[in-house]
């Protein structure tokens, strides 16, 4: 795979000093436009030596605060401020960020299950591929700014994976401190291949993977953790200068698929707890009721690990195999 | 119009004592079915002389702390608890319900833009007809649990209009108190003919309409106001005994069109405010962010009157059109 | 409502001697063709002086031995081999015929709960007001053809209502008896209005609806029914010469909402038999199966009064609501 | 019908002088905007005394030159240029004219067969309900812009209807060559109710339908006959002062439905003769070929009467009953 | 290919003695349900030594009487019955099972044209990964009930194809004699790559592709056949005890593409055979009618092979390219 | 990739002498037709020994002109006209085609990206996989015709690509000015892979692709700009007989990103010149209207190289991403 074969073009400079502004072209050949292309924002801040860092928004679409945080960024950060580099993408599925939709309207993929991407794949496909060969190189940290998306309602936490490399470990853990979310986890996936995550982490680099806020809201205070947490990366980073404060997030993680509940049947779900109350091992989360049939009974759901309720399903109704409960425990 | 020309059939009957479980069994033939129907459950509780309150659950679907309230009340009240009768439609336009959407996914009906219906129309037509032949007449009271729905945030309040009927009016007041959600409110409409609070105030009945919620969630706090408030409306009515605790409700208004606030572009919308906040008149309100051009401005979006915001954008996606925030007063 | 107010155009004329093919074109404008149209066809074939026949077919799409034997009567059928009108509307609802559905794919709606039609309305309910206006007037009697169509599997009938009129009722039942289809009903109706048969009822006209076969299958044996059963009307009205042998049909009744059985939840649905068998009364009729939970037991259904099995539910799938099963009793 | 039960609101002004853009807020509860809006653009100049034209564009989506025209006037004629009052809807179904569509994406309706509209109906039909009640009472004229649309190539022409009232008729005729299109028509219809046409006839006022250009394509040369044909018309109808060139316009007329031919297979369409071509009368217009089938000779169609070609199919592909020629001859 | 990369999880253990009802969770990342999963059933009955045996149900939804065989069968058969181990997929492909159609909608995949699958593909390309890489090599035979499905009618066979492999072809027809279906079949394919038969032929085992029935209807007849054989499979692998009756299968071929027939255009297909009848070879299988022209003569289709017809054409409909006869001749 | 593995059955017999009429079975596997088929058309005329040309229609839906110039001339041309061997598939994408659409409705490819094709991919791979594999190699030279299609309007031409075999292109540019169409290009891409172009050039033939008109409109005129020019490539081949006129086609190139504009917003496009018109340099090419904002001043377009306008939008909607105009320069 190489940079050659893509399809993009752009007129963006990653070495230009100064704030550039710029769209990477994608060909989107289709009946109502043959030469038409989706162009996704590249927004690039350099001032001479130093880190780079990567912020991404908009991996889903739905999920606001980072994109949001990131379109603000865009227009106030100036190169004179900073030392190093800073590449942000604050709509990277540009075509779900606009549908307000988690997957891509166009070719129905999950941007963050397709990476390494493909060259002369689908259009999020040519999107990862761009990113993985092109811009993940530059970068020392990348920034995975999500929000749980319409279906998920999240604490306001940012993470990391159980990392194998001890001194990488080391790194993204300071960092994710220095992000200081409410909550920092340490999570295990069993959601197979395709993150961006492994594609950063398998290249030796930090990664963080934030979740601020949920449902497909746009909260003002959850905005605010994550103007916040972006800041605190620039400091952290040593892009800018400034003091950080001392980290009062409350480190946690989720070991294990016994801490994910799902629903067993098609109905209105209704949570027990609310996100960030602590949930009694061994008791029901919620159950599920059937609008249809108000004589049948309810079915409870019980979850394998009891904690602190970190992810809550979004919506009222849910279906069989929907994610309804998702625990932490506090790490050791 | 009239009772017997509607398709529906049912086994339901209103004036036999004890609790019935029941169906309207509404007609509906499409390509998969050519004789099927859909089945709008129908919960009637009797216990000898007193008076009829009818509440209804998902008149939108996606509504979900009314339809739950219902579904366990329905289970849970038995004739010897009450003096009276008690009718519970949990779930109104039930297609929409189990689709979670506002409007009925059969014909597109917003089913609280149908009233009086239509015997020959469309299902959410032909429900709508029924009801209003065949149960409204029956009532002393309605009241119509909605919870803002996927696309709007609700401060939790219960509502009546401004009527020009003065003793309907204090009757209706009264049980607007009793009811006692977190806000109260009294509304003007600017939203057309069909609104199920017509049909009902028209028949000079007593008519509320509670909004407990918001952005298409069941909330389990919130789910606690509507259960609250059903039960005070059942004693307030004197279908149950006991005493109402002296209501701590806040009495407001949303007098006009300068109340409401909406996006002039398509984009994301960032409000200022978050739900029982203050908004000072003449301020700002909120912004439309554009993800498909960082550079751009962002549109900032202000209302006619300040107030306290007791609604706002749900998702975070707008389009020209759309509501972003409303805004009450207190009532004097 | 007149027929002057109706778009359609036709150089259709019925009072031609001789056999005409022809069309009603209806103005359809959509996106693709401002200025387009939907062509029924309608044949007549006429010889002097003698009674009118419509026979009809594709009242609904999907149900394929009427259409097919209209379209072979058409090009067989020549104005010297009858004394009197014969009227072929072989595809009445073309759309629907032409995309195998019930329901037209244009507008949505079952052609057979539109009349007497709108001449402003959508293009099912122009072609009803033309039929209602133009066509059933010229008509002394009508065959409308159906089989059931997807979603049912009707045993081989034809049938009339209870009709209040007693020499209405001898007239249709003794050209119910002289189709000879397997079996004759006489039913009752659950299906709100609309109808063709209530169109042509009230005007005092013969009316007979039968259902040859089902699933959506043309199937060569039924289709020898369909085809049979017109020639013996044919003979009936003495619109053709000779003798109709001595009818065989087994007359019979549906005459209350207990010969339905509906599917209660959506799965797959076991017949426990066949079309034709006899249900015992009080015996299950069926089961439902849960695909995705094979642990859990199947809902078994019962039906109000038992009888000879003259319905079934067509596609192994059902949702709740479904009609599976429908029963007869042989008429006293 | 009356103004009053419109659920349409708007700040526009139609008796303050000035110059006013404004905007006919339409409310549109869907599921992802409960009390969301379609803000239909309404300009209003005027100056004093003098007669009221109303220009309308946007009648239909995909036909650009009006709606052009219009939103170029609109920032470019000031109240002090003219004597009267100018009305200007340049997008009158917006909906279809984001979409570049004929009809509603919303409601699925042709707006120019909705006309006189309905209060309580779908978004097209309240759109048109409001123009009805609201606007055209006001006006002395109106002039709507159309240009055939994706699915037809027009003759540029601006046309009017065989007007039964002498005096009308000679207004009329008197503006439709003031206009001086390259071909002026006389026309019958032969698509039913609901047009604007008719609504405005009916009121005894002056009605031209132009139609410049087709095929959903902008011509910037079409644009500019329709530029100067607006000018012509403010200056006949002395909103504008300014001598018109003596008209150079061809006068001619579509009387009946043999100036029609209709494919009557699907296929791909091949025209023998381009737009204002002279067609002989009996001669073959064009052929329909079968891609599918390369050994299958192609139908030859023909044409009732022969004339100059003003209509032609815009896309190749044409179905059964798609209108593929107009032709029209000159008025003696 | 390995079994480690597939996404799916479970608690199932094919090592386990006694009986499990278990389910692969696989992850389905969408708009609503970010981390959702579809759970395809798997149920295992497992007792000491002996072979083992897997039923596949629902490789293609619509196709019934396969997957209500074995949902019944994995409620009734007990561990301590057999010896040897039985692994039952009543629903292979769940999505398509739950839809009623042949494949799935969620990726629009005909399971049985993917496998060995994808551990990082679709959902039905990670199923039929899993099923290849964790199921299949524990099995001595596969025995996978089709139906024909909604688009064809088959007459109920069992088949198997023209194995090169002597042995292999030994093993497999003496289980193909002993599942005793009316018809046996040994078939040559002309469908492209992917089924599951050349996966479990390619690793040397027996496998059967049953196909009891068709039109996508459920008969109790048919099911019965299809309980029937598998009772037969079980004793024929010695899982349970008991004596074979005497096959009566009729055992025929299917060997060339002349034993297809296709629809040449689109209409009605009317058949001039019912399944089971002998077709005299260079007769008229059937012919397509037009339903829109009724002057126009029928497309009379023929059959390169004569022989008993085993396959026809399910709904009327057909579209050119559609098979609408299959022939079989007795193998010698 | 090799042959044997392609799905596609066929009669046809490229060697055979005379002309064959035949298909490609491709089998496509839907709920509607377990075993249907796409049958692409192909057409060999052959006649002794002499050079292969592949003349392609229909690579994209929607392009007319050159799929009904071959399937006039696959009627027309007979073998012993000829010397050699011409192959025509006119409608190469035939679902494409069909729908009178760029990409096919059935797996939302574009043809023209998918070459080299895949044997066992979608629809459209697997045509492109044959046509690679069993047609291309036994071709001296492709002429593939397309015309523009629906979303833009082209100046008539045809062209190649700047090669950097210079014996290649010496040949290819003789051929490029035998056909003479008005313009003959030399261009680079911006597309990325897949193109037939590609797959022919790689294998060291001529290729031309022609674009003849635009819009999705067949043109009397732009079909006799085809049909001449397919005359005048059997000529130049020496496929029949006959002296060429001498060529006055405009010999021009596009070079670079610069000759392409793109909209950046969405509304209405009006384009400042017409096709063949001159663009100077550093002009505005058109700018973009706002419908639903009047007030609001239309967005005016630059495009990087003047010269003559050889391309333009062709509906009048745009998004975002469109390309508007192409220019193109005289080649030294």
């Amino acid at each position: 795979m190489s940079l050659e074969k893509s399809p993009i073009s752009t007129d963006v400079n990653f070495e230009k000093e100064g704030k550039q502004f710029s769209y990477l072209r994608v060909p989107y050949s289709r009946n109502d436009s043959a030469w038409g292309g989706v162009f996704v924002p590249v927004v690039v801040v350099k001032n001479g030596k130093g880190p780079t860092v990567l912020f991404v928004g908009g991996n889903h679409g739905g999920e606001y605060e980072g994109s949001v945080t990131l379109l603000k960024l865009s227009r106030t950060l100036e190169a004179d401020q900073i030392q190093g580099r800073v590449i942000l993408l604050p709509a990277l599925n540009l075509p779900a960020v606009q549908a307000g939709e988690r997957v891509s309207p166009i070719d129905g993929r999950d941007m963050n299950r397709t990476f390494p991407g493909k060259h002369n794949g689908t259009i999020s496909q040519i999107i990862a591929h761009y990113v993985h060969e092109a811009i993940l190189p530059l970068c020392d940290a990348v920034i995975d700014l999500h929000s749980g998306g319409y279906s998920l309602d999240l604490m306001p936490y940012n993470s990391m994976h159980y990392l194998p490399d001890e001194e990488l470990r080391k790194r993204t853990m300071a960092a994710l401190k220095a992000f200081d979310a409410p909550v920092s986890l340490v999570m295990r996936e069993f959601t197979g291949e395709g993150l961006l995550d492994y594609a950063v982490e398998g290249m030796g680099k930090i990664f963080l993977c934030a979740e601020i806020g949920g449902r497909g809201v746009l909260s003002p205070s959850k905005l605010k953790i994550a103007e916040r947490g972006v800041q605190n990366m620039l400091k952290h980073f040593n892009l800018i200068k400034g003091d950080l404060a001392k980290p009062t997030t409350r480190l946690m993680e989720v070991p294990e698929t016994g801490n994910y509940a799902y629903a067993q049947s098609n109905g209105i779900y209704e949570a027990f707890f609310e996100i960030g109350e602590e949930v009694p091992a061994g008791q029901p989360v919620g159950q599920v009721h059937y609008p249809e049939s108000p004589e049948r009974e309810p079915e409870v759901l019980t979850i394998g690990r009891g904690g602190v309720l970190v992810g809550t399903r979004g919506p009222g109704f849910v279906e069989r195999g929907d994610c309804v409960a998702v625990t932490a425990q506090d790490l050791e």
